[in-house]
This record gives structure tokens, C-alpha cells and sequence, in this order.
């Protein structure tokens, strides 16, 4: 093992001029379908992403509320695609591409530029502020394992203040937890937040009362779960008035400071504030110079691809796509996947001089969970809702979680804080003393970058 | 569940004038030992810690190497003694100690203090740099989570980036890992580096040849793991070539910088260096006042006590205890769980008012492991090696883990990296580009404190 004869690195692979370059950005549901299917294809793919690991994003908040650690739910990238031997991945972020000379600019230690024959942009999407990007500091939004561990370490540590806190105001507010939109990305955090708050409220502290929690999920339209049927989001309301979640809806978020939200003339005083409002696509609609929607997202033709340039295609939530019946293709993990899988045959098909048929967008369905044992499922017509919905619901994300491993531990996991009812990963770390910047946190501050 | 009547805080518990108070700085192994045997006893406990989560360290080198998460390895100090009713966890960082009055001075959102009849002292230890603190920067060391996650990430991104260096020297430079130290910590991580990158380059990585990675363990003595036995250390040095590692014994590193180690005239190019070579205790001593060895390890009695203070006591790494041979108690996990059922045998009898026989450490044996498949073990005079000290030191290690969750996480972890030979955990986290503290990280920088 201490030999060393190859001291020098070896030749870049895929050489190979006669093999078109494939270039995906973005190793998310969309980008690694996309690779996935052009497995044993002839053609030479650089998979760059600015992570080294793939995220199971609909179970972040879960990370986020204690219940699962960062690498229950991401495995690396280089991982997944071991056995694709035409992929290489590149650890680095897209800044920017070159349409007329199909290049992609990526920052690692230097900006290189990786050429392209086909390109897949799967950039994904963002929390968006609607233009108040001031409240970012004050309410951060959940999309990566940082972001997660942020959320975790805030309400973790709000409930630790209260704790030695004698003011009864201050008390109030340390306990009040403000969820912005209540998509369910927002519902699932309230339950969560919830059960986790008056959880350890009840079992490990000693002064802080279960009772006093207040979670308040704010949404400006006029119901929970726009994108589910009525029935369904009806159901998921109560389930969280059951949970003890404050449902304030058609009721706009105003302001965000330190100590509170602002919704119009009124105030809710509260220390921890997550936002789950707003999405904005990634910056592709600008590198592309292409047109997009208020979110962002690149309008694409019917075979995925941008209106002039069928060698680039844009798919996921950074794509406005439009389903057979004229209507968006939602932003959603399965959505992401087929068209990742529609773009492997496309890119198949083209290599047999072939025309791809369009993509028909095929919806399987949608779900959301409310605490640990309530769920929504739509299936088309089919409408499930409580406890079984809440195990389907358990057993769909075990069985796509990528990796054996994760889907073993997730579910011992699962099955222990479902009968002892703990969060495991109670882990505040990454505090920074006398962090000035940070809101409401003047002792024991906290430092914007955790896992 | 809405029901706020609660809406104030509950007033302090423990008012009884009548029951002693006993003040626990630190939730290791020593603190928490003292909580637990002191479980019903007529006192009232504030146990301070500045994290929320009890660490078992001797694992945390897994949570470096990627072969374990965070939360498999710590537990929230609430939930622990959840069930000690006489026990009040104070999060928060003892700034120091008056002796005269009786006090703690704790940081939290403002300083308190917080009064003591009787005092436990179990503050551990941080690495130490022998006066080199500019060395810190380029050569972590390993005590904490956020410790454990940022070498991991530098592990992992030197990797990455050897992967697209095409300079020789740097590629060479980037695959060359330095530990300094050949204690139980520093051979423990030289081994897993060496399994942990050769085992990713070989099955992940398309260009980084596992015959490039180079691992070197430098050590100042005549040999590693001084404190086992010649047989078993000689042992330990063979198993470690045999993993990869290279050993210099005999060697002090006499500079750290950004590019590398330098030992005396000799230079070790390296970008990634990790620091297992020395240890101080905390500021105890500087608080109370005491003697101390050149580690700052308080001397106490026989007694575990302050030789002027019968009701401060002062254990685990922190302490400078002898055994009845007159020899130092080794700074190891069982020595400190010892003490600490010591001082609550001593916190007993003085209740009844009887004094406590002196404390008499029992040495029961000490282990370390060399990689996925080898570890030494000496119990007094017997020494266990190889494959199957190896399964003993798995088995031991998962029966002290605190919490049963994570026993059978781990075990399901580490059975699945044993057949799969996989780092199950290797996430990189917490990056920031154009750090530019960060040594040797020009374009992706690396923050300093992540989980």
C-alpha cells in the first residue's frame, strides 16, 4: 500500500472526440434521473453539482425538527453514480454558460470552463422574500442541510432560554414560533415543530410548560394546501388545530425583525421565525438569456428543451413546463424525476437519429404529512387522509430514500421516536458566542452555517 | 393543546433551603457519572454545560472519517437525565469560580451566577499546541462535533480536489494527510484516513489513484500508544504500516502552515494536517486557584477534593488524581466514570454524615482500534489483538453508547460499512466560498465550525 509508482494523476478519461459531452447541472431528483437513465449510453457526462451530495429534500424538515440526521437523508453524489463509468462529477458551482459556444462556467479552486454538446440544467429553486431580502437573517427558509440545521439549532436553543427566562414576555416569545405559507412544506414544518416543542417541553425540561408553545402558520391565500384538493386540505387544517398549530389564513406577513412578525397593523411577538412562503428558480433563465416565468423558471417546448436551442434542455423546479392539459408541471420530487427520465430517452433517442416524442407529464399523485401519525395522499380521485395515509406516506420515502443504508437507519429511526416519541438528533452545535449579527441571540449567538 | 393558562413561566424548582446544593460543571463522562450516582439523593443538581449534548468522544474520530453522523455519537444532555428529578441542566459556559463565596459565574444570554454547597469540577480537556497556537488553523484538532465535521470536510474536499488538479505537485500535496501524535486518537485516525481515502478513491473517484494517497503519523516518542503495552504497541505500529500509514517516531513537528509540516529540517507537503499530539486541561485551575501539572491538570487529594476545599471537587481530564501506586489516573472515559461514582458515593456518605474512604482507581484495561478490522486491548496482563479485539472494541463501544437508539443505529452503520467498506456519512457541509482564512482553500474555502 505505501507504493506510490502512481504519484502522478492519472489522464483525464473520455477522450473520446466521437462520443457527444453531456453536461447536467445539478445532481438533484432531476439531474440524477437525467444521468440514471443514460446509463451504459454512449456518451461522455460531467454531473457538476456545488454539493457533494445528493438531498432527499422531502425530508428536510424532519432535519430541521430534530427527527433525522443530515446523512440519514444525503449520500454523495460520487456514490450514487459509482457504477455509471460515462459520468464524472464535478465538485463546483455553475456560474454561468455560453450559449453560442456551449460552455459552462464552473467555480471549484478557478473558473473552468467544461464544454458541452447536450446540456441539462436541473439548478433547482430557492426560498424567495418577495423582494425582502432583509428578512432572510430573521427567517430563514429550508432548503439545504445548513439551512436545516439552522431551523434546528434555532428552536432548539429557543426553548433553552425559556428555560432560565424570568420575564414573562420574553418567555412568551422564545415559545412563539411564526411558519410563513403554508404550502407543505410549511404544514409539515408547524406538526413538527410542534410535536417537537411540546415534546421535550414535557419530558426533559423542567420549567418550560407544553402549554405555552404557540406555533402560528401564516398564509396569505385563502386555505392550506393549494395545491391539494379541498377536502384533503381541510382535513390537514384540523389536523394541525389538533397538533395545536394556529392556522392564520388570508393574512398576508408583513414585516420580520428580531422579536416578531409584523401582518399588517398586527404583531406576533416571537423569536423564531421559518419562512416557507415564497420559491424562486435558480439563476438558468438569466445565464440562458431565456424566458421565464415571475419565479423564474425557463419556459421550455414540449420536448424540455429551450425554444432555439434543442441541445439544452431545463427540467425540475427551475423549468416552467406545461402538462397535455396546458397547466404547469408542479414543482414536485417525482415530476423532476420523469423529466430527468424523459431527457435520457430524448438524448437516446437523438443519438439514433431519432426525434423524441414530448414529454406527457404523467401525475402519480402528491402527499403531505401533519405531525407523526396524520398524512394527505391524492391519488387522482383517490383521496386517503389520517393514519394510513400516514404510513403509506412512510413507506413511499423509505423506499425511495436513495441508499440501502439510509433506508434502514431512517426506519429504526422512525419506528423508535414513534414509540418513545423523542427527536434523536437534538444536536445544537455551530453556536458562536457574541454573534452580533445574529437576531434576538445577544449571550449565545448562532453562526449562519451548520450541519 | 391551545390552552395557554400556562402562559408564564413556572416558578424555580428546588427552593428547599434544606437541601444541599450541588453544582456539576461539564456532562462527559466524569459529570455525568456524578449526576446519575446521585440519582434520589436529598440534593439539588444544576448541571452546566455550554453544549446541549453529552459526546462520546472515543468515537468521534468515526464522525471524522465519515464512518458515522453526529447524532450516533451524542445525546441531549435532557433527555439523559430526564428522569433525575433532583437534576437542572443549565446551558451555558462557566466563565469561572469564586472560591470564597461559593459561585459560579455562568455565560448564557448574560452572566449568572449560580451558588454551591458543594462543587463538581468536570471541564475535561482541549488539545493543546505547546504554546504554537497559530498552528491551530492548519492542524484541527479533535474534541468536538464541529472538530469532527471540519475535518471531515477538509478529508473529503482534498479528495475533490485532487480529482481535477492536473499540477503534479499539488495533486501529491493534496493527497498527503499528516496527523501529529501517535496517542490512541492520533493512530485511530491515521488508520481511518488511509481506509477512508483509499477506499473512495478506488470506488468513487475517476482519476485520484488510491497508490497516491499518503498518509504519515509523526510522533515525538520512541513509539505509539506509550501508555499500552511494547507487545501491543508494536503490534498497533505493523497493523498501521500495513493499513498505508506511514510512522516517524522519534520526529517532532517544529512548524504547521498552510502548505504543510515541517519537522526540524525536513518538510512534509501536505494540505490537510490534523493535530493528536498534546492536551490541556481546561481553565479549572486558573478558576479555583489550584496547582497544577504543566497540563493544568488540578492536583487533588486522595479524596478527589481540593486540598482546602473538602467541598470542591475536581475530576476526569481536568484532574490530576494518582492511584494508589502513586501513578497519574489515565484521562480515559472509564477513569472519569469512576470518579464520578466516587464523588457521588462521597456527596452520600457526607449526607449521613460519615466520611468517604479515599478513592482507589481500578484500572480495568484500555483499547484502541487500528482501522476496520484490527484493535489492541490490554487487561492488565492480558493482550487481546487483531480481528478479534477488533469485535470486542465494536462490542464494548456499542454497550456504552448512551441511548439505546443509537446502538442499534450504529450497529446497523457499522455493519453496513463492514460488508460494503463504505464512509456512510461522508458529507461535505458548511463550505464557504473565497474564505479567505482558510489555508490552502483559494476558491472553496472552508468555514470553521460545521457539524
Amino acid at each position: 500500500m505505501t507504493d506510490r509508482a502512481a504519484d502522478t494523476p492519472a489522464e483525464p478519461a473520455g477522450q473520446r472526440a466521437s462520443r457527444p459531452r453531456v453536461v447536467v447541472i445539478g445532481a438533484g431528483f432531476g439531474g440524477l434521473s437525467t444521468v440514471q437513465s443514460l446509463h451504459g449510453a454512449p456518451v461522455d457526462i460531467t454531473l457538476v453539482d456545488q454539493r457533494n451530495h445528493h438531498l432527499f429534500q422531502p425530508l428536510l424538515y424532519q432535519v430541521a425538527t430534530a427527527g433525522l440526521s443530515p446523512a440519514d437523508i444525503a449520500a454523495p453524489i460520487r456514490a450514487i453514480t459509482r457504477h455509471d463509468r460515462n459520468v464524472e462529477v464535478l465538485l463546483g458551482e455553475a456560474t454561468g454558460i455560453d450559449v453560442a459556444r456551449r460552455l459552462v462556467s464552473v467555480l471549484d479552486t478557478a473558473v473552468r470552463t467544461v464544454p458541452y454538446d447536450i446540456l441539462v440544467v436541473a439548478t433547482g429553486a430557492r426560498h424567495s422574500y418577495f423582494g425582502h431580502e432583509e428578512w432572510a437573517r430573521f427567517a430563514p427558509g429550508l432548503k439545504t442541510v445548513e439551512d436545516a440545521t439552522l431551523i434546528r439549532r434555532r428552536i432548539l436553543l429557543a426553548v433553552e432560554r425559556a428555560e432560565t427566562e424570568t420575564d414573562a414576555e420574553e418567555y412568551r416569545r422564545l415559545l412563539t414560533f411564526v411558519v410563513g405559507g403554508a404550502g407543505p412544506t410549511g404544514v409539515e414544518m408547524a406538526g413538527a415543530i410542534s410535536e417537537l416543542v411540546r415534546g421535550i417541553a414535557a419530558s426533559d425540561f423542567r420549567r418550560v410548560s407544553p402549554k405555552s408553545a404557540r406555533i402560528v402558520l401564516v398564509e396569505a391565500g385563502p386555505r392550506p394546501l393549494a395545491a391539494f384538493p379541498p377536502d384533503l386540505a381541510a382535513y390537514a387544517g384540523r389536523a394541525l388545530q389538533n397538533l395545536g398549530v394556529e392556522i392564520r389564513l388570508g393574512t398576508a406577513v408583513t414585516g420580520i425583525d428580531a422579536g416578531g412578525v409584523q401582518l399588517g397593523t398586527e404583531r406576533i411577538e416571537a423569536r423564531t421565525v421559518i419562512w416557507a412562503a415564497g420559491v424562486q428558480a435558480s439563476k438558468a433563465a438569466e445565464w440562458l438569456g431565456a424566458a421565464h416565468d415571475r419565479a423564474g423558471r425557463v419556459k421550455v417546448t414540449d420536448h424540455l428543451t429551450l425554444p432555439d436551442h434543442p441541445e439544452i434542455y431545463v427540467i425540475g423546479d427551475t423549468a416552467l413546463a406545461l402538462d397535455t392539459n396546458g397547466r404547469p408541471v408542479p414543482d414536485l420530487a417525482p415530476a423532476a424525476k420523469e423529466a430527468g427520465q424523459y431527457v435520457g430517452r430524448s438524448i437516446r433517442a437523438g443519438l439514433r437519429g431519432r426525434a423524441a416524442k414530448p414529454f406527457r407529464y404523467r401525475h402519480y399523485g402528491d402527499l403531505a404529512t401533519i405531525g407523526r401519525n396524520r398524512a394527505i395522499i391524492e391519488f387522482g380521485r383517490l383521496h386517503i387522509r389520517g393514519f394510513l395515509a400516514w404510513v403509506l406516506w412512510g413507506i413511499a420515502h423509505i423506499f425511495f430514500l436513495i441508499g440501502f443504508r439510509n433506508r434502514v437507519v431512517v426506519m429504526v429511526d422512525w419506528l423508535w421516536s414513534y414509540v418513545w416519541f423523542r427527536g434523536n438528533a437534538r444536536l445544537i452545535t455551530n453556536v458562536e458566542r457574541h454573534d452580533q449579527d445574529e437576531p434576538g441571540q445577544d449571550g449565545i449567538g448562532l453562526a449562519e452555517n451548520a450541519e
